[in-house]
């Protein structure tokens, strides 16, 4: 069995659709069993409306009395509110009742919680968190986008190697390359940190090292694992957002600019919508934190049922595939 | 009068979109003297095509024997290309002669050479990259997007203040807005850098500072002038260009999948070309190199003939705003 501890009080759209993607993911795969921590009442009633016949010995309804809130001070939040879905999910899997903790709630607390509650694998020197974005060619991993800024080189390599492994054993892709974000592709090229990180990439005999890349070929899908300090992860992953969802803004906007253009627009609709969905970030699943001891896994905060069930899913996977088996031997060699 | 040295053997298009923007900003302002470096052979030529009866003591050819190559290593090539038109076009700014210098050749070129030849202002400690990016709103400026990589917090404060001159005085936007870009909006989020230049900023009574800008909110054009180091500057820059052309590549690729979604796509380009003019970098003018002895401008290496028109026009409104001097007094406080 998998035992996934699912916040049922994260993000937008809790706890309807985190209770939705959760009974979704018991369907698909029937050796996954699913802690559902939350407000006992509001959990209940939701369930009573989406599927009131269900029962199954493998969804527990944990109650917990206190929630996060997405302004609190991560740090103060997680040593107070210890009755918290995030709280007693991460000590499920620090007590090993649980393999993993997914959560759409505060980012900060996940990040602050995933370090303190549950812990690094031995040797780990930080636990980044790599959100998968989309590309042109289908995902890529980016680490890291957490907390741990101001990075050192010999941690860039770890995170290369997570990420690695990540990408090969959870997502299926065979020998992935891994590049160094840099602002020119020469090996010469580059700040402090990444000139400093370049050659022990390139001397790594356990990953497949591309070199630099360039942050206009990212969404080309110009590698597998890119690899960065926290801040310039950060950077990315917004502007990722921002730029994608301001363009469609202008986009729509000048479509609505004539009788002409507002006919097309209806006409590209439905070709649109499903074309934008291969470049959406939640068809993906939720950002693993790598390296602690146990799986932590944050989705959007504007996360729907389809991606809290992906992300259980890729939960069982991780597990299955002993990622951090793998993680803890390639660290330690 | 206003000097401007352009380099007619810069860019994609060049000599051909370089001499039509030229004589178009001779046509617009009649207080502009353009100096044309490069091949004289090859600029009669084209002149010759576009305006054969064309003749003006407001246009001078300077030949240039020798042309920086775009892969070139910047420094060997300004160092030993005495005679090309980058180095020519930086040695009349130097003497004197002329104001301004206008390039779409190698990025590392004009920043090597902006700052071993022209040499900067007294008081300035670096001379940052400073491109204009599009945005809902309007246009920001980003500064830096250069080579000062690993920059110091009195740096960023210098950048902030120049930046704030050129939006100022030559986009003519009033009191504009100063952001840092973090990765939270909150004062005690950020890296080591932003920690110490926020409160520097904070007590800066030159500038209007609104204090940290996540990179998301960029596009939605959030504040005028964008502070960063250059390599977090770098990689907005870059990924902003990568990340708009893959969502259009992608959708027009989507467009393509139907009759229908084509049929669509005939009505609606018209109106979808008008709309991302707008957001098209290129529309706004190339970037500037502040802080130097004069002035220089990087332009788009795919630059068209109204970019080059655009930036003509601006170098005549820095000299007639008297940027440097407002620069020279700021910074020298």
């Amino acid at each position: 069995m998998v035992n996934v501890a699912l916040d049922a009080m994260g993000g937008d759209n809790a706890p309807l659709e985190v209770i939705k993607g959760a009974l979704d993911a018991l369907k698909l795969n029937d050796s996954i069993k699913i802690y559902l921590l939350g407000d006992e009442e509001k959990i209940k009633e939701c369930m009573d409306n989406v599927a009131p016949i269900f029962s199954s010995d493998r969804l527990e309804i944990v109650h917990c009395s206190e929630v996060i809130e997405m302004a609190e001070p991560p740090v103060n939040a997680i040593r107070r509110k210890k009755d918290s879905s995030i709280v007693r999910g991460m000590n499920l899997v620090k007590e090993g009742v649980c393999d993993a903790f997914v959560s759409a709630g505060s980012t900060g607390a996940v990040l602050v919680g995933g370090q303190i509650l549950v812990g690094r694998i031995k040797g780990v020197d930080r636990a980044p968190l790599a959100p998968l974005i989309p590309t042109e060619k289908g995902v890529s991993i980016l680490v890291d986008c957490g907390a741990n800024v101001d990075a050192k080189p010999n941690q860039l390599v770890q995170f290369a190697k997570m990420g690695s492994i990540y990408m090969e054993h959870v997502m299926g892709i065979k020998n992935p390359s891994v590049g160094i974000v840099n602002i020119g592709a020469e090996e010469e090229k580059g700040n402090m940190l990444v000139k400093e990180t370049f050659p022990l990439l390139k001397n790594c005999p356990d990953i497949n090292f591309i070199g630099s890349v360039e942050a206009r070929d990212i969404p080309k899908g110009v590698c597998d694992v890119i690899v960065c300090e926290a801040f310039v992860g950060n950077v990315i992953l917004k502007l990722y957002e921002g730029v994608g969802s301001t363009l469609l803004k202008v986009i729509k906007g000048g479509l609505m600019t004539s009788i002409r253009s507002k006919l097309g627009a209806l006409l590209v609709k439905p070709a649109l919508k499903e074309t934008m969905k291969k470049f959406d970030a939640s068809e993906y699943g939720g950002a693993p934190l790598l390296g602690l001891n146990g799986l932590v896994v944050k989705t959007h905060g504007s996360s729907k049922a389809k991606e809290v069930t992906t992300t259980i899913l890729q939960c069982a996977t991780f597990k299955e595939a002993d990622i951090n088996g793998k993680i803890s031997a390639k660290i330690n060699i």
